[in-house]
């Protein structure tokens, strides 16, 4: 049966639908971590000091986190807000694995590339942790596809990254280690890649309105580095972001500095005054033609029977990169705040005092009973003023507070207002279940 | 609200239900997996065998695999599955970084053990890769654990791990590269330790119970290795295992061969007759007292003030080293017999024919409007004889054909039985959603 829940649908697997997995609500004197007062001495950028600091990451080396229960919740939410869309356009999700032969990059010119963590078998074979997989990929899809009938084909997974960056100092805007969406597609001819590449286009826009970055986040024409001549960038403007974009007054198209030059007027609407701003570049998506089905002499047989070279795609995204750009557009002097669907929880509940733990105790059951996740903050040797300053860093979208001063009332007050109000219990379910 | 799936509760999470993510049925046509006529010729173990011809998985180089679209639903099953058992104990979810500096080693005195994969910065500071998380654990939980209160502490996280092991030839029963759930668990004392040790022990029988294992996997006594003195490994018996064990005719405990010298009688119950058995281990979990606590001065204060060091215990299971056991333990001549809870799809739906066709695809729709998670081989270049070959090498438990020779009937054969049974629509969708 499909369950259909707060508008979504919810689909279930081998008759179970697996979402059990992840407890909907917590009391916060069971969360093993703490908020600090301070913000980490040894991180520069906000993204990190913020999620340091509530209790979301923790620090390992520079460019390498430890992800926390609150900080793993809300990468579930947008690995799942990614997968979705992915599974929409049609792509088939694998699992590839990050030590790589470096025979592979040999095969495509690539086992110089300075990212490239190496490592070796206790026999010598000497491996390469992936930073990207297309060397894996490829060998991979070449054992199933011979005929232009198994075409097109997009294969994808999440899975973690390694790239031996020299710096690391934007905390989960540039990690060493991180978890990244990488989606490969492959096409008998260049039409055929075209349509795919404009709806992955879709998706992504889909992915960027679904964790609420949407509407500064713009289309970006870049170089192609060492994978082809351009590629598309999806860059969301912040004042921390490490590139510079020059936005098209007119048609809002927008184009990387690294190739501005090349370019008097916008080569899409031919406009010729441009926003220069700071941006942070969420994703990218590279035409890769046919530089690495040559390489591993990936052909099909077409509708003549004449085999021909096949065309590819490839189309990333930072599920972490991405994490720490929802921070760095989502804080004020207090802390965070999250958009509701990655929120690691939707609702934080304040109790203030010995009186309101009955009732506390009877609302945390109530909204899980509706389906809406709590983190439940009952602990009783902590200050109310210390919980109000933890919740606004934690950032949950909706405050929900008991104490003597509400009375026969609950104050319900949203991370992104200024105002509380006071609500009966039956508005304040209401007003939870719909947003 | 809670939903009620085939007897299961599932939760939303940040107002909706992220199972949504994995689609519930496939078009065979659409699979770019295909099986393969022949057993791959470099590969010994039969788990392997099958999973490669079945196009589970690809095998990269010895010990390193990539899962494909159906080997990773049953890896998202079996991770399911394992991730309720410890979140029903308590259990924190986090995530661990692959990446460990090799300092982290030193302190506790394992950087030359010969299991470590090494690498290094573009800066020259020496790395490890994780092949378990002790070292990063430790002063993990250490930055937030300071008092009695804050125990007892149990984390875990489901992670890649790295493995340099010599031979890897028994496909994924060994690997170099693989995932795995590591729990770490932190007490204030050893009685505390012993009653959370013992919850464990029943949250892997729980798990062995529901991914079809459980009446064969004994609970053995095995050396600790570098750990501790002793561990407790879970046992499961085949043909194929790598260890011998000794299973306590009276009780059913088992020591491990390693260690049988030491016992002559079953330090249970006495018993003096043991049966020998060839075993893989499942699992293992370890007291690991206060070995790592004492490596990063892990204290805390006690009731009466006085600083303690932490009691530890580390819990392991690896989620690809099971789905391996489960395919050694479930297969017959012709493929696999995969149990319901971990299957790739409930419902393996075929049809023979053109006329077959219209009433094909109306069954798809039903079968995933009842919830049933279905693959439907709607191949029309496929002879039948290559269709049932090929049902029963992949091993969905239900098998269902409409046929010109079914009529107004449908044909329902169980994997796991010989005989099939004509059946209506009604009396088979009342068959599958009771199974």
């Amino acid at each position: 049966m499909l369950l259909e829940v707060v508008g979504t649908i919810c689909y279930a697997i081998a008759g179970k639908c697996q979402q059990a997995v992840y407890t909907i609500s917590m009391l916060e004197s069971e969360l093993f971590t703490k908020a600090a007062k301070e913000s980490p001495k040894d991180e520069e950028a906000l993204n990190a000091k913020l999620l340091i600091r509530a209790g979301f990451v923790q620090k390992l080396f520079a460019g390498v986190y430890s992800f926390l229960p609150l900080g793993l919740r809300v990468l579930k939410n947008i690995e799942s807000i990614i997968r979705e869309e992915m599974n929409k356009v049609g792509g088939q999700e694998i699992l590839m694995p990050a030590l790589h032969p470096i025979a592979n990059y040999e095969t495509t010119g690539r086992s110089k590339i300075n990212v490239l963590f190496h490592t070796e078998l206790a026999s010598g074979s000497k491996l390469v942790l992936g930073q990207s997989h297309e060397e894996i990929v490829v060998p991979l899809v070449k054992h199933f596809v011979q005929s232009y009938k198994d075409l097109p084909l997009a294969v994808y997974q999440i899975q973690t990254k390694f790239r031996n960056e020299l710096r690391a100092k934007s905390g989960l805007l540039r990690g060493r280690e991180f978890i990244m969406k990488d989606l490969y597609s492959f096409h008998l001819d260049e039409g055929d890649f075209d349509v795919f590449y404009e709806k992955m286009k879709g998706a992504y826009r889909a992915i960027f309105e679904r964790v609420g970055i949407g509407e500064d986040t713009y289309l970006t024409y870049a170089s192609g580095g060492t994978f082809s001549e351009f590629s598309d960038e999806f860059q969301t403007l912040t004042d921390s972001g490490e590139d510079t974009i020059y936005i098209c007054d007119k048609c809002k198209r927008a184009i990387n500095k690294e190739i501005k030059e090349k370019y008097a007027t916008c080569p899409d609407c031919s406009g010729k005054k441009f926003a220069e701003k700071t941006a942070i570049e969420v994703a990218n998506i590279f035409p890769l033609k046919t530089k690495f089905s040559d390489a591993f002499n990936l052909r099909v047989k077409g509708e003549q029977g004449k085999e021909v070279p096949v065309i590819m795609g490839c189309y990333g995204m930072g599920l972490t990169r991405l994490l720490g750009t929802i921070v760095e557009k989502n804080a004020d002097e207090h802390g965070m705040i999250w958009p509701t669907a990655v929120a690691p929880f939707k609702v934080h509940l304040l109790t203030i005092g010995e009186a309101a733990q009955a009732k506390g105790a009877s609302l945390y059951n109530k909204l899980q009973k509706h389906g809406i996740s709590v983190l439940y903050d009952n602990r009783g040797d902590v200050s109310p003023g210390q919980k109000f300053a933890e919740a606004d860093l934690i950032g949950i979208p909706s405050r929900v507070v008991i104490s003597d001063k509400t009375g026969d009332k609950i104050e319900l007050k949203r991370r992104n207002e200024k105002e509380a109000k006071l609500v009966t219990e039956k508005e304040l379910l209401g007003l939870l279940s719909n947003s």
